[in-house]
C-alpha cells in the first residue's frame, strides 16, 4: 500500500467538495481498509479560534488558540473516537454496542450506533443522573438502563455483557477510540503549519492527552511537523490523581466530565507528560468557572465547565509560557450540554418588570 | 479591485491552514473592505451529511443531504448573519448592539458583540421565556431586560433605541444579516460541485430562504454553478402565513423558531419561491416531531424541532421530487438548544431499578 501517496492526497483540509469526516480525511493514518464500512457524521474539522484577551493576559508575544471540539456533531470530542469505534464494530459484524456513561460518551455512542444501523445500550447508576444529561442519548434511540448499583458496578456489567453477548464495548477501554481522537492533533498541525509549543488540555481519564500525543508523534514522524508540543494536562483539584500520584476515592468537582479518581489511561497519560517534557497541574473549581465565564463573556465561546480547565490551567501557569510561544487550549465539550451552569454564572443581572416604553428601557440600560 | 482573482483564491474550503470564518472565506462576495474589522468565531463550514434512510424512503435515485447549521459556534445559522452584522457595526464605530429575541438571535448577538468588544442588550417580554432559553445570552454577558409588554412592544422599543441612541439594531431588519446567511448557499455549491435541485428549508420570518436564494443566484452569476435550485419552503401549519397568504394573529406551533405570523421578509420570500419555481407548504407539529425523531434515531442527527420542518416537508411532498434529484434539507439549529423536547420524545422507554448483575441486565435488554 502506498502510504505516502495517500498521505499527500488526504492530508489537511483536503478538498473543496466538503469535509468527508475524519476517517476519510486521515485514512492513511488510521486502522481502516478500503472495505471498512465507515460510519460518520462528518465529525472533526472543528474551528481553531484565536483568543486575543487570553493572549494579552499572558503577553510577551504569546499566541493562544482554542480548539473548539464542542462543535462536533454530538457536541463533544467523543465523536472523534466514536466514529472509529463504531466503524470497527460494524466491520466486525456487531449488531449492538454498550457503554456505561452518564454524559458525552453515551450521546456519541448512541448517535454513531444508530447511524451505523446498530442498537445502543447505555448503563447508568439508578437515581444518579438528571434526565437532562441523557436527553441526547434518549432522542438518538439508545436503550438506557439504570441499575441498582454505582458507576463501578455499571462498568463491570458492561464488560461482562461484551464478553458474553454479541455486543461491542465502546467505553474508553475500546482501543479504537484513541485512534480517532488523535486526529485532533493532525488538525492542529494542518491549521497552524506546525505543532504548537504548548497543548493545554483537561485531563480526566487520561485518554485525550494520550491520543493527542499519539497524533503529534505520528505526524512528526511523517514529517508533517517540525516539532512536538509540551503536553500540559490540567485536572480539577478535587479530582487530581495524576497531579498527586494517588488515586482519589471520592473525586469532587463541578467539572463532571473530568470527575475521575482513577484514570483508565493513567500510565499512558504520564508517559505523554514525561516524554513531552510537559506538566500536570491542578486548578480549583473557582478557577475553572472564572475561565468558563471569561471565555463566554470576553471571547464569545461557550464550553462545558470541564473544558475550561485547559484555559484556567494556562492562566495559572502563564508566567512559565515561553515568550512568543504558540499555545492551543482544547475545549472538549459544548456549553449547551449544561445550561444550568450558564444560568448560575450569568455575567449581568437579569432585569425584569421594566415599563414598556423607550425611556424606561433606556434608563434601565444606563443611558 | 480584482474581484475574479479574489474569488478564485477564496472560494471553496480554500486552504489547509484552517477555516478562517465565512467573511474571510467569501470576502469577494461580501460588503467588506480590506480595513473592515472582521468579528468572527470561525462560523460556517458546517457539515453536509448524507441521510440515506430519508433518500431510501423517497427512492428513484434521489440523493438527500442535511446542511447541519446547528454546528455553528452558538448553535444556529444565526451566526452567519451575525458575524456580518456585528462586523459592520464595529466598522461603523458602534459600542453596543440591541435586539428583541428570546432564542437563537439573542445568543448569536451576544456572542459576536462581546467578541467584538461591544455590549449586547436583549429585550424580551416579561414572564414569557423560560430562563433556559436565555442561558447562552446570559453567559455571553448580554444584558437581558424583560419589559411589561409583548414581543411586538419589545421590537418597537429596540427600533426606537437604535434610532435615538448610539446602538446598532441587529434584529432581522439589519440588512447585513442576509449577506452573511447567503454564504450557506456558497458552501453547498462548493461541496456538491453545483447547486442542488431542491433546497428544503424551514420558513418563519422568511430571511433564510431569501438569503439562500441570494447566494445561489450570486454564485450562479459568477459561473460557480450550472443551475439554480427550486426553493421549497416549509412552515408549521399553525404558523403558515406564506402558505395561506394571510397574516396569522396568534401563531401556534411547538417549532418555536418558526412561530411567526407576519414574516418580516414576506415579499422577498415569495419572490424567492416564485423566481425559483418553488413552493411553500405547511407541515403539522406531528409531522415535524416525526421527522425530528427520525433524524435522531435513524441518522444520528439532533436538531431543533423547527429545523425538522425541512425534512418533514420533504417527506410530505416526496412524490414530487424529480427522479435522481439532489436535495438538501437545511437544519437551522442544534438540538441541544431544547433538551426538554428530546426527553419528551424519547425513542425507547427508560428502564430503571434493574438489579446490578449481568443476568438481570441481559434480561432487561432482551437477551
Amino acid at each position: 500500500m502506498s502510504l505516502d501517496t495517500h498521505i499527500e492526497v488526504n492530508s489537511g483540509i483536503s478538498t473543496n467538495r466538503g469535509w468527508p469526516g475524519l476517517i476519510e480525511n486521515y485514512r492513511a493514518y488510521l486502522p481502516v481498509s478500503a472495505t471498512t464500512p465507515v460510519v460518520t457524521l462528518h465529525e472533526g474539522n472543528t474551528p481553531l479560534i484565536p483568543v486575543p484577551t487570553i493572549a494579552a493576559e499572558i503577553g510577551r508575544g504569546v499566541k493562544v488558540y482554542i480548539k473548539y471540539d464542542g462543535l462536533n456533531p454530538t457536541g463533544s470530542f467523543k465523536d472523534r473516537g466514536m466514529t472509529m469505534a463504531i466503524t470497527k464494530a460494524k466491520e466486525a459484524g456487531a449488531k449492538a454496542v454498550i457503554c456505561a456513561s452518564t454524559g458525552n460518551t453515551s450521546a456519541a455512542a448512541a448517535a454513531y450506533a444508530v447511524r451505523g444501523g446498530m442498537r445502543a445500550y447505555v448503563l447508568i447508576p439508578d437515581g444518579y443522573v438528571a434526565l437532562g444529561k441523557l436527553a441526547q442519548a434518549l432522542l438518538y434511540g439508545a436503550e438506557v438502563l439504570a441499575i441498582k448499583g454505582n458507576f463501578d458496578d455499571a462498568l463491570d456489567i458492561v464488560r461482562q455483557m461484551a464478553e458474553n453477548y454479541p455486543i461491542t464495548l465502546v467505553n474508553s477501554v475500546n482501543p479504537y477510540r484513541l485512534e480517532g481522537q488523535k486526529t485532533a492533533a493532525f488538525e492542529l498541525v494542518d491549521a497552524l503549519g506546525d505543532a504548537p509549543d504548548w497543548l493545554c488540555i483537561p485531563v480526566g481519564n487520561g485518554g485525550n492527552i494520550t491520543a493527542y500525543w499519539m497524533g503529534f508523534n505520528q505526524y512528526y514522524q511523517h514529517g508533517k511537523s517540525q516539532k512536538l508540543p509540551q503536553m500540559m494536562g490540567f485536572q480539577a483539584s478535587g479530582a487530581a490523581p495524576l497531579v498527586s500520584g494517588i488515586r482519589v476515592k471520592s473525586p469532587e468537582t463541578l467539572a463532571t466530565a473530568i470527575r475521575i479518581g482513577n484514570p483508565a489511561n493513567w500510565d499512558k497519560a504520564v508517559a505523554a507528560k514525561n516524554d513531552s517534557n510537559g506538566e500536570f497541574n491542578a486548578v480549583t473549581d473557582d478557577e475553572i468557572i472564572a475561565a468558563y465565564r471569561w471565555l463566554g463573556s470576553r471571547e464569545g465561546i461557550f464550553c462545558e465547565p470541564a473544558s475550561a480547565a485547559s484555559v484556567a490551567g494556562l492562566l495559572k501557569v502563564k508566567d512559565r509560557v515561553p515568550s512568543n510561544a504558540t499555545v492551543v487550549c482544547v475545549l472538549t465539550g459544548n456549553g449547551l450540554k449544561d445550561p444550568d451552569t450558564a444560568i448560575a454564572n450569568k455575567i449581568n443581572p437579569f432585569q425584569q418588570g421594566i415599563a414598556a416604553n423607550m425611556d424606561a428601557v433606556a434608563a434601565a440600560m444606563g443611558f
